[in-house]
C-alpha cells in the first residue's frame, strides 16, 4: 500500500508475533536529555564509576589483575569471583564513554584494560584466583569457583568496550580467553563436560557471536544450556540443574543465577527459535510474573539460598529482592521484548527499573543495596544492615552491576524492525536511528515522564516508517477521563488506545510532525493476589511507573504499621524539587488505627472485630526507590486498607 | 490457722511470687494413666526407642564410643556433634526405665552406659569426635564444635540414668568430665576462658550440683552465664554473644541457644535467685510469648539461621519452628513456673507441648519433623522434604529430644512447696507425692483431657494440705455457661474460678475426697496481633489446648487458602476413635471462595472488593499434632475468616 503524506495508519496491536525480530538500536545512536535519567546517568560518570575505581583499587580487585601479570607480588586477595567486579565496572565505564567522554575516566578503563590484558596467560585462561593460587586446578570446580561466570563478565566488558571505543584491544584478551574456553568445553569427544555453577557466560557468548560472526561462540552457549539439569551440579536445584531446562515449570534456587540463565536461554532462543525453549521461556517468565515477583519487579522471597521462594511467598521485611536479581528482571524482560514486540515485557522492565533497579543505589551515587526489603522497622538488626545502603560490600556484585544497568539506558528505549521504530521507554533523547533499509530518521522525545504522563515525540527527518510506541499497562483504568490518548500533530488518533499494548502510527513523516501521548497519573490502589499473605487488606500506592513508599522521619510518632488508607482517601501530588533530589510526592489525610490494648500483652486472643477509629494524621509518600536517603528510620510499602 | 475437717479455703491466686520454691514431684512417683499420654509414652519404649537405637547404631554414632574406647577400629563417623544424640536418647530411655522396666530397652542402655564408660578418657575427657579425630585440639573451638554441648547431654543423661536406675556408673563417667571441665574453664588464673558456642551445659550443670550436692558446678554454669556477651564467641548474636544476657531485651540468633540458654539461666536464678536476672528472664520470656512466638509455642520464624526473627515476623509456610525450639520452650517455662507458680508459665508449656512438641513424632513413633510449618501446599520443593516426617536426619537432634521430653511427661504433672501440691498439668495418673513436711499423699487424676473438659482429682490418703491446681488460661470466656467451675465433693467452691490462675483448695483431706474441674471447650475462633501480616483477615481454629487444622485429603477438590469461617459457622465436634490413632475432630459447614477470576493472571492489580460468595464446603479441623500421617498433601492452619 502506497503511504500518501500525512495520512496515518494506527494499529493497536494485540497480537503477539512469535517472533519479531526486533533489533536494538545501538546506545551510542541515542543523547539523553531526560530530566530523570541523565542527571543519574551522568552520575556514574562523575561519582558512581570514580567510587566504585576508588574501591577495586582498595580492595585489591585490580591489584589482582597485576599481581598476575607478574607486575606486582603478593597473594591473591578477596573472592575468588572478584574479578567479575572489575569486569563489571570496565562495562558500566565503557558504555558511559559510548556517548559522554571523559578524560579521566577514559584513563582509568585503559589502565583496567591493559592490566587485563597483561593477566591473560599465553593459553587465553583468564581468572587472576586460579593464575595466582591454583594455576594447575583451572576448570576444577565449575559448580563453585565461577571462573566461566567470571568469562561472561569479561566477554560482555569487551564487547562493550569495543562499541564504545572502537579499539579491538579488549575484544581480542575476551576471544583468546573464549576460544580456550570453545575448545575446552562441549560435547565432542576429548572435550570436558561440565556446565557453570553461575550462568552468565550464555549471554556474553551469544552477544560475542553476533559481535564477532564467529559461530561457534553461539555453539558454545548452546551447548552449556543443553547439557544443564543432567548433573553436571549434582542436580542441584539452587544451581538450576534439578531437572533440563526446557523442562522447567518454574524459576528455583538462586534467583540471579535462574534469571541469567533464562535470560541467556532467551537469547538463544533469539538466534535458534526452537519451539520448545520459546515454551518453556514464556512459561516461566509467565509463572514468576504472576507468583514469583515483588510489585517493584524485584525477585527473590528467601534470605536462605537468595533464593526465588515458592509462589506467592513475598515477604516484606524479610524480602531478599537483590539489587542483582532486580537487574535480571530487566536483562531477561528486555530479551524477551526484542523476541516478541510485546508490551508486558517492557513493563516490566520499567517496573524493575523504577522500583527494583533504581533503590540499589543511593541518590549521592556512592552507597548500594543489596537486599531491597519492602518494610523496615528502621531498627538494625543485631549482625546486619540491611536498613541503609552501603558503601562497598566484601561480595559486591551488585555495585557495577547497577551502574551497567543505568549506564545502559539509552540502548533500552528503542529498537528498530523493519520499516518500524518502537519506542519502549518513555524516557527524554535525541536519537539518530537506522532502519534495516538504511534510512536514517532523527527523533526525539521530550517528557517530565516518571513523573508526568505527557510524552511529546517529534520526528525530524522526512520518511515513510511506523512509530511503535508502548501504552504502559499501568494505565489501564476505568474511567474515560483517565485513559491514554494519542495524537498525531494535535489531532487524536482514531481507535482506541489500549494500556499495556503498543500503538503503531504509520505514516509518512514531516519533518516536525509529532506524536503527543498523554498518560493520566491519578495515584492507584494496588493490591496483591490474596495468596500473597503478608498483603491481605493492604494496598500499595503507585503513580504512573513508581512504586511509593512512607518513611518514618515523614511521619513522626506514628507507627507506620498504623496507617489506614480507604476508597475515600483523596491524593494530592505535587513535584517538590529540593526533596530527595526532586520528585513527586503524594499527601494525604490518612487515619493511624493503632491495635486495640487488649493485645498489649496478647499475641494471640479470641477474634474480636477491631474497631476502625483512628486519629487523623498527614501522610506523605516518596517513590520507593528514594527511601533510606535521609536519617535511619521505618519504612512500609504496603498500607492497612479499608474499603469504605 | 486449725483446719477443720471438712472445711475448704479457696485461693484463686492472682498474686506473682518472686520466689514460690517449687520443686518438681520425681518422676518415679508419678504413674501414668493416662488415655493421650500413657499411650505414647509406651510407644516409645516398644518403638520409637528401639528403632532409633538402630538408627544411632546404623549411623555409626554407637560405633564411635567403641572406637574411641579402642574396642572397634576406624575413624569417627557422621557429625561432629553425635555424641550428643546417644546421650539424649539414653536420657530418654532412662526415664522410661524410671517407671516402666523393659529388659531388651534395659539391655540397650546398659550397653551404652559401657560404651560411654570405656571412651571416657583417663584425666576424664569425654567426645569421640577430638578423642578419634583430633586428640590435642581439645577446647580449641568452643564456638563451633559442641564440645560443652555434649557435655552437657552426658551430664543430663548421667543424671536421669542414676535418678531412674540408683546406679552410679554413668554418674560417675559425668563428674569425672564435668570436674575436669570445672577444672579447665573458669575465671581464675590459670583457667581457659570461654563460653559453649551451643549452651546446655548450664542447665546440666546446675541439675548436676542438686544431685550431688557439689557446689562447684554451679558455679561453673554461673561463670558460663556470666561470661557469655563479652567476646568469646566473636559478639555473635547468633550464639547470643552480642551483649551481656542480662542487657538482652529478646531472644536473638539461633531459636534453640537462645531458649537453652534461658532455661539454664533460670535454672541459675532459682539457685542464687539474683533480682538483675530474673527481670532479664522475665523481659525476654514475656517479649518471647507476645512478639516472637507461633501459636503453636514453637519458636524461630526463620530458616536462615535456625532464628527466632524479628517481632511479629512469623510466617506460616515458611515457619522453622524447630522441633527442639518447641522442646526447649517447655524446658524453659517449666522453670520459670518452679521459681514463680505462676501459671502463664504452664499453659505456655502445654499449649508447646501438645501444638509445638508433639507434632514432631509421627503417630507410628518412627519418623520427625525438623521444621514444623504451619501451612502447606503438600508439594514437594526441589531439593527439601519439609513436609513429610521423615526416619532420621543427618543432625538428628530432635528425634531423641523429643524422646526424652515425652520420656518426661510423669515428671511435669505435679510440683510441691511446703504445704502444697500443684497440679500443673491435667494428665491422668496416680501418684505417691511427699511432701516437704515428709507426708506422703496418695493422689489420683483421671480425665479425658485434652478432648474433655472434665476432670476429677482424687485424693486417696487423708491429710491437711492445698490442692493448687491450674485453670487453663485458654478457657476464657465471655460467656458464664462456658466458664471453668471447680466443685469439692461436688459441691462448688465459693469465689470466681478465674482462667490462667491457679485455685487453690486448701483443707484436711480425707481418703475419697475430690476436686472436680469443669474446664468447657468451645471451639474457638483465634486472631493473631494485627502486626502478624501474614494472619490478617484469619482465625485459626482452638478447642482446649488443642490447636486445629485443615488437611487435603479431608478436602479434596477445594484449596485450602480458599476455605472461608466467619462468626456464623456452627461448629460440631465428635472424637473418632479410628481416625488418626483416636481424635476429636471439628466439622462445620463452610465456605469456599476462591480468587476471582480477575486475579488468573495477575499479581498485583488494582484493588477491588472481593465478592464474599462461595460454594458450601464440609470443614473438617484435626489436631495440628496430627497432621501428614496419611497421604502427602496440603495443610493449613490460619484460615480465611469473614466476621459476619
Amino acid at each position: 500500500m502506497e503511504e500518501i503524506p500525512g495520512q496515518t495508519t494506527v494499529i493497536v496491536d494485540t497480537t503477539h508475533s512469535a517472533h519479531a525480530g526486533l533489533r536494538p538500536a545501538p546506545l551510542g545512536d541515542v543523547t539523553l536529555t531526560d530530566g530523570f535519567w541523565r542527571p543519574r546517568r551522568l552520575l556514574l560518570r562523575d561519582i558512581t564509576l570514580p567510587t566504585q575505581f576508588e574501591q577495586l583499587e582498595r580492595t585489591g580487585r585490580l591489584a589482582n589483575f597485576r599481581r598476575a601479570a607478574g607486575q606486582m607480588s603478593g597473594r591473591f586477595e578477596g573472592l575468588y569471583f572478584n574479578d567479575s567486579d572489575v569486569y563489571k565496572w570496565l562495562e558500566a565505564a565503557s558504555w558511559i564513554l559510548a556517548t559522554d567522554s571523559d578524560p579521566q575516566l577514559k584513563e582509568m578503563v585503559d589502565q583496567t584494560v591493559s592490566w587485563i590484558e597483561a593477566a591473560q596467560q599465553p593459553d587465553g585462561y583468564l581468572n587472576t584466583y586460579y593464575t595466582l593460587e591454583h594455576p594447575s586446578q583451572r576448570w576444577t570446580n565449575l559448580r563453585d569457583m565461577h571462573e566461566l561466570y567470571c568469562a561472561g563478565h569479561l566477554v560482555q566488558a569487551a564487547i562493550a568496550h569495543h562499541r564504545a571505543t572502537g579499539s579491538t584491544q579488549l575484544l581480542d584478551v575476551a576471544c583468546r580467553f573464549a576460544d580456550l574456553i570453545a575448545d575446552t568445553f562441549g560435547p565432542h569427544p576429548g572435550q570436558q563436560q561440565g556446565v557453570p555453577g553461575h550462568p552468565e557466560i550464555e549471554m556474553a557468548l551469544v552477544e560475542l557471536a553476533r559481535e564477532t560472526g564467529q559461530e561457534r561462540y553461539l555453539c558454545l552457549a548452546q551447548y552449556f544450556l543443553d547439557a544443564r539439569g543432567h548433573g553436571h551440579l549434582g542436580h542441584s536445584p539452587y544451581h538450576q540443574d534439578h531437572v533440563p531446562f526446557r523442562e522447567m515449570d518454574k524459576l528455583v534456587g538462586h534467583a540471579v543465577r535462574a534469571l541469567y540463565l533464562s535470560a541467556g536461554a532467551t537469547d538463544l532462543l533469539i538466534e535458534n527459535g526452537e519451539p520448545e525453549l520459546g515454551a518453556a521461556l514464556r512459561r516461566l517468565w509467565h509463572h514468576m510474573a504472576t507468583r514469583q515477583m515483588y510489585v517493584t519487579g524485584g525477585v527473590g522471597a528467601r534470605h536462605q539460598g537468595e533464593a526465588v521462594g515458592a509462589d506467592y511467598e513475598l515477604p516484606n521485611a524479610r524480602a531478599y529482592a537483590e539489587t542483582c536479581a532486580g537487574i535480571a528482571n530487566v536483562m531477561w524482560a528486555w530479551r524477551l521484548l526484542l523476541l516478541s514486540g510485546r508490551a508486558p515485557y517492557a513493563d516490566l522492565m520499567e517496573r524493575a527499573l523504577y522500583n527494583a533497579v533504581l533503590p540499589g543505589i543511593s541518590l549521592d551515587g556512592q552507597a548500594y543495596f543489596y537486599v531491597n526489603p519492602l518494610a523496615s522497622d528502621g531498627q538494625p538488626e543485631p549482625g546486619r544492615e540491611l536498613y541503609r545502603r552501603q558503601p562497598w560490600f566484601q561480595c559486591a556484585c551488585c555495585p557495577p552491576n547497577v551502574a551497567r544497568l543505568i549506564a545502559q539506558i539509552p540502548g533500552y528505549i528503542y529498537s528498530l524492525s523493519e520499516d518500524t521504530i518502537w519506542i519502549h521507554h518513555l524516557i527524554g533523547n535525541e536519537a539518530q536511528l537506522t532502519l534495516p533499509s538504511g534510512d536514517s530518521i532523527q527523533i526525539m522525545i521530550r517528557t517530565r515522564y516518571p513523573w508526568s504522563g505527557q510524552v511529546f515525540i517529534e520526528v525530524l527527518t522526512a520518511g515513510s516508517f511506523a512509530l511503535s510506541v508502548r501504552i504502559p499497562g499501568w494505565c489501564a483504568h476505568p474511567e474515560p477521563r483517565n485513559r491514554p490518548t494519542v495524537s498525531v500533530n494535535g489531532e487524536p488518533i482514531g481507535g482506541e488506545v489500549v494500556a499495556g499494548h503498543y500503538v503503531t502510527v504509520r505514516r509518512s513523516w514531516a519533518p516536525g510532525d509529532s506524536l503527543c501521548i498523554h498518560l493520566p497519573m491519578p495515584v492507584r490502589h494496588v493490591a496483591a493476589h490474596p495468596y500473597v499473605l503478608e498483603n491481605t487488606g493492604r494496598v500499595a500506592l503507585m503513580r504512573g511507573p513508581i512504586l511509593y513508599c512512607l518513611e518514618g522521619t515523614d511521619h513522626p510518632g506514628v507507627d507506620l504499621r498504623d496507617i489506614t488508607v480507604g476508597d475515600h482517601t483523596n491524593y494530592d501530588t505535587s513535584f517538590r524539587p529540593n526533596l530527595l533530589g526532586g520528585i513527586e510526592t503524594i499527601t494525604a489525610s490518612a487515619l493511624v488505627t493503632p491495635p486495640e490494648d487488649a493485645w498489649r500483652n496478647a499475641l494471640y486472643r479470641p477474634v474480636a472485630t477491631d474497631s476502625r477509629t483512628g486519629r487523623p494524621t498527614s501522610l506523605l509518600a516518596i517513590p520507593y526507590f528514594a527511601w533510606a536517603n535521609r536519617e535511619a528510620g521505618a519504612m512500609q510499602v504496603w498500607l492497612r486498607y479499608v474499603p469504605a
